[in-house]
């Protein structure tokens, strides 16, 4: 009989909804021994990872799960992550940014305030090209919403090409003419080794001055003294960064007033316990059929 | 020969665009008693409709055409509006304008003035209802966007039900209802008799209190001393008001100041040269064929 250790913080509400889908066979246990299943967040499984010897599987209800790729931890279970469900909040959040850029929003709230009914023109997304490094599923998301509104969508990838919205794709030592054709960057790549710091100096300098820059993948992924240069000399016109290298960003870090770049501090999208429960009851099916599990993680790659 | 004569302030621009699409016998003419065309903005032909002895056709730069539709003007011509070129302009700035308040745009970036790395959380589009007061082509761009971000469409109308992105139509006296069920409420309707103030004190009392209403249509669709005291109650979240009653808003006007109401001054649309020629360019071509032109203004409605 398959059973279910919960590692969150909203372990009780995790635990209602799963009940809720009367999942066959399946026990519920707080004794971490004896588990073979985990679901809960990585940086717990992590502290746990050497107690539990019946461990088979881990659904992750995160995206990123960095934290389980150090090589010295064990591989010897089935890794699935959080995907899918990311995608329309990630998609609410970076068109959210764009257009708040394009339509001016806080020059216009600003000249509200000074009494002036100032008619500046807004930009527009449509005909613009957004570029997206990285393109999974939330990358694939974006790129449709983008198509509603009209735009050009280019993806740089490893080497897949498997979003259909995607009008162009790069790929290797192409990193820098996808950048110098773009109005916006959006970052969406998980932290491995060789997604550090690739939006450097190079990058920043291929983009265009009126191009805004979007990182909702992860910190590590920016050359921040670089962005800090880029953004203070005018060589791109804004960033939003939900993530950074540090969280919560030290309190002495420069990018708390780096003109033109805005921090939203790790919110872009959260994981919904009815979400992932979604997620881990199709996996749970899979699972107890001895099918292969849907969104698994390849150790070697990290994500 | 067709004779056009371009009444705008941009009219140099438009005459080099309308000569580089090479219209077959088409003559530009200064002098207003010879056109049998004119290309322009509705107040300027209203200033001069009494001295074009051989007017047969307007085509009108703009959606809204209210100066031109008072009854003691001459109706003796074809008119045509701008129809289906602001869909796309207006849909960024809804959801521009949804996705601040969601996002919660403002504040957060009140947090990073505060050195705070605040993570409350953010609201969502998907799964919300999306209200059209009016569903013409924009406001059909408008639900095709909502249902890119996973949103409920309902539409208000007369009695048409065109878009297949609205998945409830409602008409006549189910405006309450209507009203009643909805997360944000945009406005999209023409300046006429009948729209009059239909927002009014019992539409707003039935909008949820977290509702936001968005006006991209005419000022003269709101009560607006009933909407200042629907946001000072805060009976609902927000107003974005992109039109006034009065253009532009006095100075001593109350909207400057009411709490949660954003003005956008006119800015949510705006008539581009390349996109009017192309639908001056189309028309032409049915004009001199002698077939009916498309986007026809009925005098008797209004638009």
């Amino acid at each position: 009989m398959p059973k279910l250790l919960i590692l969150s913080s909203e372990a009780d509400k995790y635990s209602k909804l799963i009940q809720q889908a009367n999942l066959p066979n399946l026990e519920f246990v707080t004794d971490a021994t004896q588990c073979d299943i985990v679901l809960g967040e990585p940086r717990l499984l992590r502290e746990q990872l050497a107690h539990l010897p019946n461990l088979k599987w881990m659904q992750s209800m995160y995206a990123g799960v960095e934290s389980l790729m150090e090589p010295s931890l064990r591989r010897d279970y089935i890794l699935t992550n959080a995907r899918g469900v990311f995608g329309e909040l990630m998609s609410e959040f970076v068109f959210g940014y764009l257009l708040a850029h394009e339509k001016k929003i806080f020059e216009r709230f600003k000249a509200q305030q000074d009494n002036k009914w100032d008619r500046f023109e807004s930009g527009w997304l449509r005909d613009k090209t957004i570029g997206l490094l990285g393109v999974g599923s939330i990358g694939a998301h974006i790129a449709g919403v983008a198509k509603a509104f009209g735009m050009k969508v280019w993806g740089y990838t490893r080497g897949s090409e498997t979003s259909s919205h995607v009008d162009q794709y790069f790929h290797r030592d192409d990193l820098l003419k996808f950048a110098s054709g773009l109005d916006y960057l959006v970052v969406v790549l998980p932290r491995t080794e060789s997604t550090n710091q690739i939006i450097n100096a190079d990058v920043l300098n291929a983009l265009p001055s009126h191009a805004v820059l979007v990182n909702v993948g992860r910190g590590n992924a920016v050359d921040e003294p670089a962005l800090i240069d880029a953004l203070n000399q005018n060589k791109i016109a804004s960033a939003i960064l939900d993530v950074t290298a540090q969280e919560p960003l030290p309190q002495d870090h420069p990018f708390w007033a780096t003109p033109n770049l805005l921090l939203t501090f790790h919110t872009s999208a959260v994981s919904y316990p009815e979400d992932i429960t979604k997620l881990f009851v199709e996996n749970y099916h899979f699972y107890i059929e001895g099918k292969p599990l849907k969104y698994q993680v390849d150790f070697e790659r990290g994500y």
